[in-house]
């Protein structure tokens, strides 16, 4: 069995494609923040790809029917805009570290084909306390890209994250930088406790004003309010031990 | 060496087999299943496979002789009936989930050269608690097959197993999709506490009348009333700590 | 770099070779039998085996000097005997299962080329409990050899080791099933607590008879009376904890 | 992907180089030694080397731009000497033995291609309790490099390391035997508590003597200080637990 498997549905030719990545980890920021474009530009899922980097496991729909553990990418043709756009979530990351350098750079093989130059991958900041306001911090493959996210927006602060950037959303700038591909990473601010759409809901925020898309975020507003509702009567009972901030100072 | 090496005593034709599969794994459920199917039909042993992805490590036999780790196909030939059967049982399945993969994926190879269609995996469903009746739950590879076997009393209910299917009974599935092969994961109830010849015996029962054949059940009733015996004494002294129902939720 | 690089310093021809292993195990009993043997029989190095499934470490000579852990290849010519020997001994057993697999088939490869048909491989039989005189238990790849082993001695007792040889000492006799090598296990029993020269000593007098070779045993004894003198005062002050018997139960 | 990526910024042409690696271990040792002599000489980067077998995981700058982590070559051309320099330090060693076994191997081939026959690795020698004065500790390929080694004040000690040097700085001396290069490894005592710039300047010390290279410790010196003025603030407060001198005894 290979290593890793790519599953074409189709092969579309796209413009001059941006790349936007968002999978499992802190806070599920990423994957939460991707799923929600996906829905939101109803893009086209044309990629499938299994691993033996990820766990053993099919999924269960609840008609009854298997699907196994997958990345996934989606493709969004915009006309009118100078991209379009390839967005990748999944059910997991790669379980290893030479998994996570796999998965990532096969992913980089298939994106520089469909043409891509740019990425942006999503993630959460797990600061280990509440937010009430998630700020969205940045890193970047240049200084260029650097000050070009300020103007979005985007908070680059000395030190912060002080562990650097962990997984794919990591991996894929670094490793994207041998591709000669320009990438930042949008971290929006977690507890690092709870799924968070919250911290999903800001850096898609940054996003769309960099993509120049229309979001509506009333069911990201919604999923928030119910993690509100759950965390607010948390609060009440005091949390016993709670995870120390640098086991979750990194983006998943 | 090999990653895995197949060795094949015979290499019989087979009729349309239809491939079964029983691993060890919660509750010992699609082990004992299947093994009870190899005796019942005496299915004739063909392939040892070998791997280094199992323990490093021989049993002995009463004798004294050794024998190396391994997973074993058997073969039935039926000829009054539309298909042969393979079955598939073992020691072990493989220790990583690398090796799971690799494991499933030769396999399929292997029974794809064999002609194989359609595919049965075995296996237990955790419940965590003990269990008079276990209900037979199944997951399957297309919309088609959840209803045929709704006719043959397998419950598909929303929600189980919530966290899919882990190890060989769900990767044939989901890689074998794959292959073009239609399958179905039948999951005995079971507590999880102890190897379940009762939990192997409902699965057994559904998958009789699915094959057409007939099963004498008096050694997994006899097998299931001295585990009785023991847990009705060990109830009286109430267990100081059992493993969490989330640890369980799964299928080997 | 390949997975394991065998360097070899000479290749000699062989008579009919017996190959005898004996590596860190249980009670160190294989080990301090084949290195007994090496010692006594003025065996000759003549393989080096590197891996990359060692740890990543070199051991320092007391004259400051360096060497890469390995396994290690010896030769005894035996102009008057049918049969020459092949030892090996080490400083480590593979640390995964897969390094396992992989070093004990590269083992049985190169002994195959030197012409090697008869394996004997020494381990400890771990009891989790002092034990004044130690038996030798056995496990064999045939009925004829386990009847041939009994005449020297070599108990085979049903249900022991009930857990199966674990590591090289069992590997080499799975694999070597495949290579048409006929073999046997010889476990002497130790307390699995201590490094065991007793046990060593009752597993070569059993391997002295097979080979017919005769050993000096005064070194083994005079290690015995020190681990002895050592033990002894332990006894005197009650062992707060000790490891479990099936913890110990296996062969290195 | 490659297991390991070497980029090349530059082919020089070396003179005779000889080979220093500093990278993290105990008391972080090697790797400030190898940075200082970097920083001290001047050396150009010319070769990182990026890995599957490194953690997954970018670094961010204080700028906000992201680097791989990697290991990293520099060389240091003298005209007026014998002998130009090579040396190697980086963000992580490689997370498993065989990660550790590829690394440097892969690392011997390129400085083999550059002319290298002598290797200097720096470590730092765990003791469990602080150190005043630390000793420089060695082992080396040869007896002829232990003998030159100690007219230039390393101690060689009869049982010292007693569990070897594990590690990169082990395992380019264990494997730069098979490449045919003589090696010494430097080992600064150290408490094995603290990154520790006095075990740091106690092997650069020898080593500037050995290379005959002038090194200004200032830097240093003052981070010294900064360590020192931090333990004897903790000396103060009684360590409630120290980790034991067996888990510390190794070269990182």
């Amino acid at each position: 069995m290979e290593d890793i498997i790519a599953v074409f549905k189709e092969r579309p030719k796209l413009k001059d494609p941006i790349f936007v990545e968002g999978l499992p980890g802190v806070g599920n920021v990423g994957k939460l923040a991707a799923e929600h474009l996906v829905d939101q530009l109803k893009a086209v899922k044309f990629v499938e790809m299994f691993s033996k980097y990820f766990p053993p496991q099919v999924l269960v729909t609840d008609a009854g029917t298997i699907r196994l553990v997958s990345n996934e990418l989606f493709y969004v043709m915009r006309p009118l805009m100078k991209n379009d756009l390839v967005i990748m979530t999944g059910d997991y990351q790669g379980l290893t570290p030479e998994g996570q350098y796999a998965l990532s750079d096969r992913t980089l093989q298939i994106i520089k084909e469909l043409g891509v130059n740019r990425i942006y991958t999503l993630g959460g900041y797990g600061l280990g306390k509440m937010i009430e306001k998630p700020r969205v911090l940045g890193a970047a493959s240049d200084l260029e890209l650097v000050d070009e996210m300020k103007t979005f927006g985007v908070t680059f602060s000395k030190g912060e994250p002080g562990s650097g950037i962990v997984g794919a959303s990591g991996l894929l700038l670094g490793l994207g930088n041998l591709y000669g591909m320009r990438s930042v990473c949008l971290m929006g601010e977690t507890s690092g406790y709870f799924v968070d759409p919250k911290g999903a809901q800001a850096v898609l925020e940054v996003l769309a004003k960099i993509l120049g898309v229309t979001i509506d975020f009333s069911d990201l507003e919604q999923k928030a309010q119910q993690i509100d509702a759950i965390t607010s009567k948390l609060k009440e009972i005091e949390a016993p031990a709670v995870p120390k901030r640098e086991d979750l100072g990194y983006i998943g």
